[in-house]
């Protein structure tokens, strides 16, 4: 009998794919919590919840809070701004010293690759990975297939490509993971500068025309240009991004009539995505916000919310 | 029947004199909440309030978070210093990204004129504006009124003066439409460089000698000098502000026996007003801070408290 | 009969030994509370705590709320570096405006020695001093001895050396307070320019040489070096002071074979205090953190939890 046996989860690739059936199953069944009148219920009653967030974050750090609340878990959140905890302390001491503290999950994003490893070695505490440096995010990840399966009712066998800056993305690092455990067929695009050397030994299709890598694919996820990073270094400059990689309503038109385009936003209208797209029929982004809610609820309640991984059952 | 019947508190030009009543009537009776020794309701159980502050506040955001609380509301404060949400992002395109989540309110201050107006066009969330621009901030006026209703026994033919800097002030502008509403005679007062052109469009009287105006008033607003911005700008000096424009106990003679002084805080001791006198019997500057909880816990009660308006009847 | 009877924790220098006494009594009637399934008790369902911190921290702030959550009180922050409500406003017009918000209970910390002893004449509520200047920080003191209790069995009699920056600590200034009002024979070490002239007159013995002050010890407090401020000024180099005064795994031999280790966190491993000794088993730094939520759970009970003092007889 299958048991969602993690004490943590720091990655897509610790996960089976069983693990993540479960992961998405629990939130289609807490999906509908959030559209309720009193979207609360008392499942995490007394657990404490930690948000450490070393770097800044509204978006995932107010969904895992959403997430916690209507679960009725206590939330407290810690910002490494002002965090005398860090001066001078290791993270190690850190996260000893949060463990002291009894929580019963924290959630961790870190600008160092490794980061939520490392702190679930040291704490008793079940350690969830909000984005570790260039490595992974694997909450995005599983809100990504969770959109997709509601959308397409299935993920095995989509075609899927993901246009952009694969190489220093952990969102693609994630979402290439669980694609392809899950069985699609992915592809990646974007300027030879920011396509991994060895993109195919990670099982994915390198398209360098993304005209012709979005022929016929049933999923298109953009990824956001880091405008405040390194748009003068990778690439000559926004606007001409904009014209050889970003997605316009024409070449839309190669990809299959129902195909949905994703973004882990927030999305730079005019340069990864025209307005009208991201307003269209086409796009599920504004789903994939919705589904976060619901995906962090559910690997909150499988990590704390009873006897680890018997609950459903 | 009356029914309050809005989806959003943007300002005090949008309400009816009965909804001003309701809302005056609501916080009366949530009133004795705050002084119980359990302080609090289960009213507002599972519904999630947003507080999106773009501008710096501690006082109003405290208010709206104490009140929220007392209704037994999750709340999730968001700034727009920290934010990546803001990021190359719209407005518009955050207000999506918001409701996404399924908030029930958003509580958003900001630096534009109209962006709550705008905000509560693309959500079904409730949106209260808690100060846009140079242009409203209603909860300030409600709680003016409500502090004067309590005071007095009513507002109508109330004669109230306003001094200080009429033109930039979102307090003065929506204390006037407000008390304009409820009947009272409103005379505002301050330098000319202060007072708007066309104030007397607004209803209102302009007498720029402050002891004049003072003269039989039943309510005495004096305006914060946001020494922060405009100082060296609008008036010579502090001190020759503090001379001609600040409140002190030989000009509020003019004023009735029983006149109140009243103050959206905080004070600069000195300037617009003396200590003495803030401190002094007719000071009622703290009750309008208690009150102010009030006002803000009727306000998301009457928007999310039940069948929208007809809780009361 | 003895009764708790304070509005206030302002400092270790207004309790009394039975004060003492029945806050660590309740603090270990409450420590269990921590590490049940469930760590919620309805205890303090509908009081407001507010922590106001005017200078940074996260460990004694995340302490304090973990400790509210924990009893159901709703807490509410509020940080100076971002505050309208200081600005041009003095600290006894903030404690008002506070005060005309009901709360139950605020924890102040602030850099001006006195100023939670200024708020708490002009507030009803109860005020906890989190840290103020150079003064006190007597929730380190009674966790430091609830730790020592639960360690040692008792306080009295006990042979205890602080090392370190005593002059300038508000820790050692109240932990001295403390030990001595309990029964504990105090002695001080570290450099002279870090020990104040007056110090016998607190009632502790100096002997400048650590290894000396080590001789036979119950127990070691090891302060923090604020790496950030002082140490150009008040010795010659990290590298010096952590060779002349760091606590390392010869000198400690000195001290007794069942000698305890504390340090208030966060530690300069290699400057006051090695790796191997801090994660040793002398070491209870981090049970130190433990203790630290029950002792501030302990002081909202008794200062909120009921009519003051009887809860418990």
């Amino acid at each position: 009998m299958y048991r969602f046996n993690h004490k943590d989860l720091l990655g897509m690739d610790q996960l089976s794919v069983s693990d993540i059936n479960m992961i998405l199953d629990t939130a289609d069944s807490l999906m509908e919590i959030s559209s309720r009148d009193i979207k609360k219920v008392p499942t995490l009653r007394g657990k404490s919840i930690v948000n450490f967030f070393y770097e800044p974050s509204t978006r995932t750090k107010a969904s895992f809070e959403m997430a916690a609340k209507r679960l009725s878990a206590d939330t407290l959140s810690l910002s490494a701004t002002d965090s005398s905890m860090v001066k001078g302390e290791t993270l190690i001491d850190t996260a000893r010293n949060l463990q002291a503290m009894n929580p019963d999950v924290i959630i961790l994003r870190h600008s160092s690759s490794g980061a939520p490893h490392l702190l679930a070695r040291y704490v008793d505490a079940g350690v969830i990975n909000a984005g570790d440096g260039m490595h992974e995010h694997p909450t995005q990840a599983l809100l990504d297939l969770f959109t997709i399966r509601k959308k397409k009712g299935r993920i095995k066998g989509l075609k899927v490509v993901i246009i952009g800056d694969i190489a220093h993305s952990r969102v693609a690092r994630s979402d290439i993971i669980g694609l392809k455990k899950m069985g699609a067929e992915v592809t990646v695009s974007g300027p030879p500068t920011m396509i991994p050397v060895d993109a195919e030994s990670l099982g994915v299709k390198v398209v360098f025309d993304p005209e012709k890598a979005l022929n016929n694919k049933d999923v298109i996820m953009m990824l956001r240009i880091q405008l405040e990073r390194q748009s003068e270094v990778l690439f000559p400059s926004l606007r001409e991004y904009s014209i050889f990689f970003g997605l316009n309503k024409e070449i839309i038109k190669r990809a299959k009539k129902d195909v949905i385009i994703m973004h882990p936003g927030p999305i730079n209208r005019g340069v990864e995505i025209t307005g009208d797209l991201a307003d269209g029929p086409f796009s599920v982004i504004l789903d994939q916000v919705s589904n976060g809610v619901a995906i962090r609820m559910a690997l909150l309640y499988l990590l704390i919310g009873g006897e680890r991984g018997d609950n459903l059952d």
